[in-house]
């Protein structure tokens, strides 16, 4: 995507072929930088202290860390050291070991002096891969908006959750591809961007990135979207799943779930879209069978941000001394999903919509 | 109600008969201090500044600063510009205007003479029926936490939004008053406190007032409310209403809507409580026939509170540049209310519950 003008993905190869960079995703909304990473523990340090974020990027990050481990050490010994080490950065990161058993799959049959090539080309296959994902939903997901934009000849107004956006993968988004793809196809598009607490990737990230690439937008409290669209104000929701049940109930960002009852209770499409790798097929019943992480009450106590002089600190927001508990995803079950944007295309939240996309399995 | 085991309520005559002291809210929930209020322009400036807030709490304020006027100057003149400049205080309190109407009322047909002491009389009257309603409020509303109480003898969890609690009012609160005379009862209570974005008087006000009372609660983001019905962790929801119509819809805090729409979806009982004051019987449809003030967008991007080292500071925590929008309150139609707690009794969100207890009018 653009930022101001220049196309950016939020890693790429650096010229000389021996290091990445990345976007310093800690810097933003608040300022642009990038940082280059150029051996093990430079990746490492970015996918822990979340200058990288978002399950594909960190994926990615993480594919690039291995293949920058290899040019130092290359043997077993030292491969297994580097996958493990990118595997602790971010424990519960489920991309992540995906992307370190994609590498070791073509890297590890190899001797240690094929691998450090090996290993960068596949890292840059699966970054080219994480793109064409995010693509083919952005294509899937076109249609729908151009269709409300038919209906109406008003802009389409859409509203999202968090921030399923090209900051969290290498390029487009996810719920953001098909509205990124509307706008720079001409069709008017305004953006309710809901702040998402308690981390404000909504207010802090998706209000960048679209700004940034030019796409109309409002920040709203996650409070305001009950009465937008009991007001007309939405014309249809986007959102992300971090895990999606085999009959489409979907696991996102705390506060998702209430976005689905406003969306059904005032007759607005609420679509969700997903690389077809936050499927999980053991589970049907997201409710009871997903269990839901618990953060640092931090994260809803205390709040960080910029001075009016320009540096940035953190305040408690929260009465002292009193408890705080900090659910940090709910699940919508499926009844109130509209449909399931993919990157095979659309469905059907259901059991018999993801089979006919998907195959029996 | 208590501070740290020390009866307060939120206004009171100071002991010299000739001012009036009040819990300084602006302060809260980082520092407990009082302010005393000796004249005309001290009532003003603490209405205007928010050291008091809430609709009772600030009609009370009005009454005792036009009673503190009355000292300096008791003539028609001084009568008409004391009322003229606590109106402009905050030309959009409905209770405001009504406590004026009220003192006036009283003191207006008097001799310049005898109206200081009238009008100091009259605004005690006025707080303690402020007092009266919310405690006939508590008493009407305790039996439905008892019953939930009897049902299961667990501790009884109740979801709260906003502050409709005794900062609000001159004790008890509103919403709160049950919640209060359940926990003085010994009746065990857990409360789930709404932050309340954008101005969080849920985390730092009712967290405030429940924790020094000794209420146990917990702070959650808005987001995370349906989670929680969803997992049976919410017995029952109260929350406040200002402004509620002829047929129980219910004006109340932005946010309000969505925790209502969450409840029905999973067999919640949802309550609001409130003072008959609130209803306005010249309205039926809130949605369509209540307007909804938008405010300043600063709310929403930035955002005030304490630094490890101890003083107040302000961050902004949105993506600069980007538009925000602040809608401020949002309207639940009267369908989604299980009942409505008021100080004539509990009934039925319709209305013929409203007609029931409040006569044909």
């Amino acid at each position: 995507m653009n930022i101001d003008g220049k196309h950016y993905r939020t890693i790429w190869p650096h010229a000389d072929g021996a290091s990445v960079e990345v976007i310093d995703q800690t810097r933003l909304p608040h300022e642009f930088a990038t940082l280059r990473l150029a051996n093990l523990s430079d990746a490492v340090a970015a996918i822990r202290s979340m200058v990288v974020r978002g399950a594909p990027l960190i994926g990615v990050t993480a594919a690039y860390g291995l293949a920058l481990a290899m040019r130092f050490d290359a043997s077993d010994d030292g491969l297994t050291q580097a996958s493990q080490a990118l595997l602790e950065a971010r424990p519960t990161a489920v991309n992540l070991r995906w992307a370190l058993d994609e590498m070791r799959a073509r890297i590890a049959p190899l001797s240690p002096s094929a691998r450090p090539e090996a290993a960068w080309t596949r890292a840059a296959e699966i970054a080219d891969e994480d793109v064409a994902i995010s693509r083919r939903i952005g294509v899937a997901g076109l249609p729908l908006i151009e269709t409300a934009y038919a209906k109406t000849g008003r802009p389409v107004n859409i509203l999202t959750h968090c921030n399923a956006g090209w900051l969290a993968t290498v390029d487009w988004g996810t719920a953001t591809a098909p509205i990124y793809m509307a706008h720079d196809a001409g069709i008017p598009v305004h953006i309710w961007v809901d702040e998402t607490r308690p981390r404000n990737q909504g207010a802090a990230l998706t209000a960048y990135e679209l700004g940034h690439h030019g796409v109309p937008h409002t920040i709203v409290a996650d409070n305001a979207g009950g009465h937008l669209m009991q007001h007309g104000m939405v014309d249809l929701c986007i959102v992300g799943t971090d895990r999606t049940t085999a009959r489409g109930d979907v696991c996102n960002k705390i506060g998702t779930y209430l976005k689905a009852l406003a969306a059904h209770a005032n007759g607005v499409p609420f679509y969700v879209a997903l690389p077809q790798t936050t499927i999980d097929w053991t589970i049907e019943d997201g409710v009871r069978d997903i269990p839901i992480e618990e953060r640092d009450p931090r994260e809803v106590s205390h709040m960080t941000g910029r001075l009016d002089r320009g540096s940035l600190a953190t305040v408690q927001i929260t009465a002292p001394g009193s408890p705080v508990s900090n659910f940090a995803f709910d699940v919508t079950p499926a009844e109130y999903v509209t449909a399931l944007i993919t990157d095979r295309g659309v469905c059907a939240a259901s059991a018999d919509g993801l089979r006919h996309l998907f195959g029996t399995r």
